[in-house]
């Protein structure tokens, strides 16, 4: 395979027009961190400031009456484009750990009487750090395993919650989400997913794989901007037996009654705490209208290829470098990003971003993270960026770095 | 008092060079409503707009390095400008609501063995909601008084948290918050203060009036936007003591070592929970940058030249109609909003909105709110919104519209 062969996957790519939808303006930087912050959609940017300017400059206090009820549209929006969930089910709020956090607590407590809580000792920190407070203030055990996969085992009777992430921050490995589903359902626990590698990334089922409760991000693949809000769904069969541990005004029944007393909201609503973040959320529904136009099958489906190529030129190019790869072979099973470990891998991000132009990112102690976007990467990006890298690595590139951790992200 | 004395009250307002800092395009308009959503300054609309197109749009995730901080950088700015709070004490994120949460529920993990909580029964909704949720999954008592006053005789040894807005969201009274932070310290209880509706409108002295923990909006006398982020507050000398009960990955000591336990960042970086929404925080920052060249002192005293104005033709004018004033009639006790009591409240907010370009709030169940943001609102619009309403109660204008409960929020 040469650089031809990229530009001619390129040039046959039908994903390739909608890169035009994003503010793109340096041609030679390889964003290989849309994984982490997605680029700007150009219709963001006219959205946002006709929130602002009109909405909120000139209409004032009374865009309230287009606003109110913006976190359960986007909400229905991204549960139809991208979660596989059908209305009612989705809302948009706050971020993903208080978000996670607010339906791990109400999991547990949903679940009285039982002991335990079960997650992956390996999944994001925020997730492992969530649990682990509340199994803290309820005197709960955490059963931390090394995979999802040993859930199997680890789930009884005395779990109230099993929390994982659909893909793996780090490996991209996709979880075996209908029989996690299935086997704590057959323990009366709860399950929680955290899907923000996953959601705009790879086909995503949430009903059909009988999913509890989940939860993740928007600026990573729905590309809705630095902390834009998150997004939270809890099956429609659970919706009435879940309290949420935070009572706002936003989820009370008759809102603007301002009665004595929380009365939950029917539904999805009642998981709004405070005031919505508009610009936010707006943010999120330009991000998913992107998505929708290109559509969730085609945008895996180049995920898959993007990341065959990257395995594929890497097992050429860095095995012999002291490369290994850190994601599953089989493509089916990974996400959108590939993860290569290297005992120089730090020094390697600071040289590629610092000297070469490449943007990865590093996941300690020796990851670096290749996170192909399919609607902004392009093959030839894969190509450029992967050689960049080689030649770095070809020419002990680190030993120009310091080694002192700073603000890789 | 005739139209010419306000025209000159305007003429010579000090502050009156300031409404050109913000985004007014429509004159006629009389916006009572800067107290639930404060107007859009000019900057925030350029900031945003450089947030979006360059950090985020061109730089992409190497803003980071810049945004990193942001949360305690505006929190500081926040603490200095507008809240008497040293740097190191206020963080911007998540909702007011959250915030609340987070803290109280912190509070009440601070003060085991004790059984009761103390708020007001006439406090926001939010804040009754936040704390009845956290008292019933503690098993807590909840002792709600008529008013901040007789806290003195709530308070005792059983007494975990003492919990009251500053200024009063009905009726703009002012809370005597050393008072009560006196009374709850002497019985070892702590306290935590809502400031949504005194924070830019009144001078506020946290670390000198004692107070412990606090939290509040920014979109209302901070202009920060429909759902700008919220801030909280935690005096010094509690930050160590103090357990946030949400443990999230932006309250890590060590963020990007990605630890395998939670071990809370030192000060107040350990009340950040998820990604900070980081064009929401600039929009506070550009907010109160607006607040600190005008000055709290001067703004202060705007307020209550305005309240005082606005009680005075509703002597005048709105009483021989039915209308009583709702608001302490002295006005070092009134925040910058005048209530207005009036058994057609509903329909004549209806129709100053829809009849007469008139926009106040209305507040169940018979409150027409006056929000006189000092630095957007003329002694000319007191004049003006006023005359209107007592044009409309004249003209029984009510009878023209429906008594359904809508969307005026």
């Amino acid at each position: 395979m040469d650089r031809a062969a990229a530009e001619q996957l390129d040039a046959a790519d039908p994903l390739a027009r909608h890169r035009e939808s994003f503010v793109i303006d340096d041609d030679h930087l390889v964003y290989f961190d849309g994984n982490s912050l997605g680029r700007l959609p150009r219709r963001t940017e006219q959205r946002l400031a006709e929130v602002v300017r009109s909405q909120w400059g000139s209409r004032l206090i009374r865009s309230w009456s287009e606003w109110i009820d913006l976190p359960e549209r986007v909400g229905d929006r991204l549960g139809r484009v991208v979660l596989g969930a059908a209305p009612g089910q989705v809302v948009v709020a706050d971020s993903t750990t208080v978000n996670l956090y607010k339906l791990a607590a109400a999991a547990i407590a949903a679940r009285p009487g039982r002991s335990a809580v079960v997650c992956s000792a390996e999944d994001f920190p925020t997730d492992r750090y969530v649990l682990a407070g509340l199994a803290a203030q309820h005197g709960l055990d955490v059963r931390s395993l090394a995979a999802p996969e040993g859930v199997g085992r680890a789930v009884d009777r005395d779990v109230a919650l099993v929390m994982f992430s659909v893909v793996d921050y780090r490996s991209g490995e996709i979880a075996d989400v209908a029989s996690i589903a299935s086997a704590a359902a057959a323990a009366g626990a709860l399950t929680l997913f955290d899907l923000s590698h996953a959601a705009g990334s790879i086909e995503v089922d949430l009903d059909a794989w009988g999913v509890d409760l989940a939860a993740g991000c928007t600026y990573k693949y729905l590309n809705a901007g630095p902390g834009a809000p998150a997004w939270l769904y809890v099956r429609r069969g659970l919706q009435d037996s879940l309290m949420p541990p935070v009572w706002g005004w936003f989820g009370q029944r008759d809102q603007f009654a301002m009665g004595p007393d929380f009365e939950p909201a029917a539904g999805i609503r009642r998981w709004l705490s405070g005031t919505p973040p508009i610009s936010g959320v707006v943010a999120v529904d330009a991000g998913v209208s992107v998505v929708e136009e290109a559509g969730m099958r085609a945008i895996r489906a180049k995920g898959i290829a993007l990341t065959s190529m990257a395995v594929e030129l890497a097992d050429a190019w860095l095995a012999p470098l002291g490369f290994t790869i850190a994601s599953p072979r089989d493509a089916t099973r990974r996400g959108s990003q590939v993860a290569l470990r290297h005992v120089e891998a730090y020094r390697l991000c600071k040289a590629l971003i610092e000297e070469a132009d490449v943007v990865p990112d590093f996941r300690a102690p020796d990851v670096i993270r290749i996170g192909l976007s399919p609607l902004t990467t392009r093959y030839c990006d894969v190509w450029d960026g992967l050689a960049r890298l080689r030649g770095l690595a070809e020419e002990r590139a680190w030993e120009r770095h310091d080694p002192t951790p700073g603000a890789v992200t």
